[in-house]
């Protein structure tokens, strides 16, 4: 049995919000690990040509209903941010900066980063919010700054965009755990499921 | 609270059909009756400008591994059909014109129609093979035969579709409790909540 779960969101995603605030506990019931890849889910829409469901006529009202429902169930603090969808690219440079180093703080400012946006407003598609993010955690602000820039970074995060686009991932959440793809909130029931049984 | 769940399926969806299969139980369970709603989502496609999930690049993939991942799951029956999708308006205006005088008989039908179709690739887009599932429940042929041009019955197929797309319905299986909508074979877990709890 593979031990990781590997679990692909984009930060503006309100769906993979919600997977991301339940994913470790689901894994850590049956001693598996999750190892967070945060990507570009613009990359996806360009290759598909289509378009964030939230936007979408007749689907993107249904949506937000959904999932404030949905977070209601599930016991989530939960809010639509506005401005709604950002660019998480400053957002991504500083978690794979960190990850590179740090893979545990680089899931708790992932963390801190979704609940900023999703709770409380804070639009992590600005440098500055992700600094400040960043620093709460007790990372070097000036560190993180030079980080949003360095090329190194920006390669990795290029390389981790094509890697999820090269496995198939299209959405968010989109889980991947051995040869079986799980994609949205609602196949974590699934994946559960089969981590608990070992497939059927 | 409201004694009824509206089932909106398209008789082409095979995530509809797994959800035709589970539906029945699931509103029994609370005492809860459920009316079937055949519709045809190619309005709805070509109301908002999408495809079939199972046509589209990347996703199609997937949901052929998922919707034979879920059957496995629900243990219930299941193959993609050849051919696939098809036109299922024969399939809706027998319908409509059973229920007209039997609600119980035109679900039977339904039913009948599904399995046919995912189960045993009984194509039904074809007016014959509606004719032969309707006869082998006991219908008269030359009646099923008939109604299937009749203009009262067309007017009320087109009647039920526009019915569906009013009240916002843009997937199969769509469901409808109250002031409630949930779409697709992922949300019947919410949608069971919800009749158990009365709503959150």
């Amino acid at each position: 049995m593979p031990q990781a779960i590997d679990f692909y969101f984009d930060f503006s995603s309100p769906y993979a919000y919600l997977g991301s605030e339940r994913i470790d506990a689901l894994a850590a019931k049956h001693g598996c690990e999750v190892i967070w890849r945060p990507y570009l889910m613009g990359a996806v829409f360009k290759q598909l040509g289509t378009s964030p469901l939230i936007s979408q006529p007749v689907k993107g009202p249904y949506s937000r209903h959904d999932l404030a429902r949905s977070a209601r169930l599930y016991g989530i603090d939960f809010n639509i941010p506005d401005p709604f969808p950002v660019n998480s690219l400053a957002a991504c440079r500083a978690y794979y900066w960190l990850e590179a180093s740090d893979p545990t703080l680089a899931k708790q400012l992932a963390q801190a980063l979704y609940r900023g946006y999703f709770i409380d407003n804070r639009n992590l598609g600005e440098a500055d919010v992700v600094v400040e993010t960043a620093a709460s955690l007790g990372i070097d602000k000036e560190a993180v700054t030079a980080a949003l820039q360095d090329g190194d970074v920006k390669a990795r995060l290029r390389s981790a965009v094509e890697g999820a686009l090269e496995k198939g991932v299209f959405g968010a959440p989109f889980f991947i755990y051995g040869d079986q793809q799980f994609w949205g909130c609602d196949r974590m029931d699934h994946l559960d499921e089969w981590l608990e049984t070992g497939g059927w």
